[in-house]
C-alpha cells in the first residue's frame, strides 16, 4: 500500500510517497516539490500544479492521500489562495479515484512526535528516524509532506485497531 | 463577444451568459446555477462543478470570464470550502485560455449599482432593467452571477476608454 502525502501551497507544494512493507512499517518511496514560482498567474500555477500530480498520480500510483488542512491563524489572503490549490489537488485525487484524509498540522505534530505543539525541526528530526533517513529531508515542504504521510498511516493503524476491538 | 459570471459556492454555484451585441449593449444569453447539494463529499462536488464548467464552456464558448472575489467576515470554514471551489474554477477557466476577471462584492455593487453598499435587492432589479428582463433573476446566485457578468463589462468599457484617452 502506497500512501502520497502533500503540503499545498501557492508556489511550492511539498510530496512525499510512502509505501508500507510486509512487516507493516512505512518505507520512503520518493519526496521532492512541485515548484511553480516560476509561473506569474495565479491560474497557471493551478494548471501547473493539477498537471504536476497527475503525471505523480500515474508514476507512483498510491493508494490514498494525505493532505494538510488549513488553519486561518496567519494570513487569511494567503490562506484563501492556498484553498484554492487545495480545491485543485483534492479535484486531481477525486478525478483519479484517490481517496483523501486530511490532517491539521497539530494532529500531524501529535501523531509524529506525540506533542501537539511540537517544532518544526523536532518533526523533521523524528521523519528522518521513523524512515530511517541519513539526514533530515529538504526542503521543509518536502519534509512536512513526509510527516503528514507518517500521520496517515498512524491513522490507518488506529482504524484498524478499533475495528479488531468492535469484532 | 460573451461574457461568463461565476458566483462561487460549495454547493450552489451561479453563472450567466451575456453577450455585447454590435451597439456595444449587454445581451442575455442564458443563466442558471450548478448545484451539487445532492453530493455529499467535497472532492465530488468539486469533480461536479468541473464537468459541469467544462460543458457550459463547450456550449456557451464564453471569451471572458468574471468571478467574485471572496471576502472573510463572515465565516472562515466556510470560506475556505468556497476557496476550494474557486480554484476548480480558475484551473477549468485556465486549461480552457478564458481570461478570469476577480471583482468584490462591493466592485460589483458599485458597477452596477453605484453604490458599493447597496442591498442584494437594489442589485437584482438592476440586474433586471438591464438586462430587460420581464422579473428579477431567480435564484439569488443566478443573479450574482448576471451581476458580476456586467460588472466585468463596465470594466472593459472603461479600460477601454482609458487608452482612448491615451491614445
Amino acid at each position: 500500500m502506497k500512501i502520497l502525502g502533500i503540503d499545498p501551497g501557492i508556489a511550492i507544494t511539498g510530496f512525499g510517497i510512502l509505501q508500507l512493507n510486509e512487516a507493516g512499517d512505512p518505507e520512503l518511496v520518493r519526496y521532492g516539490v512541485i515548484d511553480s514560482t516560476a509561473v506569474r498567474e495565479t491560474s497557471s500555477r493551478l494548471v501547473f500544479l493539477f498537471d504536476a500530480l497527475q503525471e505523480l498520480l500515474v508514476t507512483g500510483k498510491p493508494d490514498y492521500c494525505a493532505l494538510e488542512q488549513l488553519y486561518f491563524s496567519k494570513n487569511i489572503t494567503t490562506g484563501m489562495r492556498v484553498s484554492e490549490a487545495r480545491g485543485v489537488i483534492e479535484l486531481c485525487m477525486a478525478k483519479n479515484n484517490v481517496p483523501v484524509g486530511e490532517y491539521t498540522p497539530n494532529e500531524v505534530k501529535q501523531s509524529v512526535t506525540s506533542y501537539g505543539n511540537a517544532a518544526k525541526k523536532q518533526v523533521q528530526e523524528m521523519v528522518k528516524v521513523m524512515l530511517a533517513m541519513e539526514s533530515i529531508p529538504k526542503p521543509d515542504d518536502a519534509a512536512d509532506a513526509l510527516a503528514i504521510a507518517l500521520c496517515h498511516i498512524s491513522h490507518l493503524r488506529y482504524e484498524r485497531k478499533i475495528s479488531e476491538v468492535e469484532a
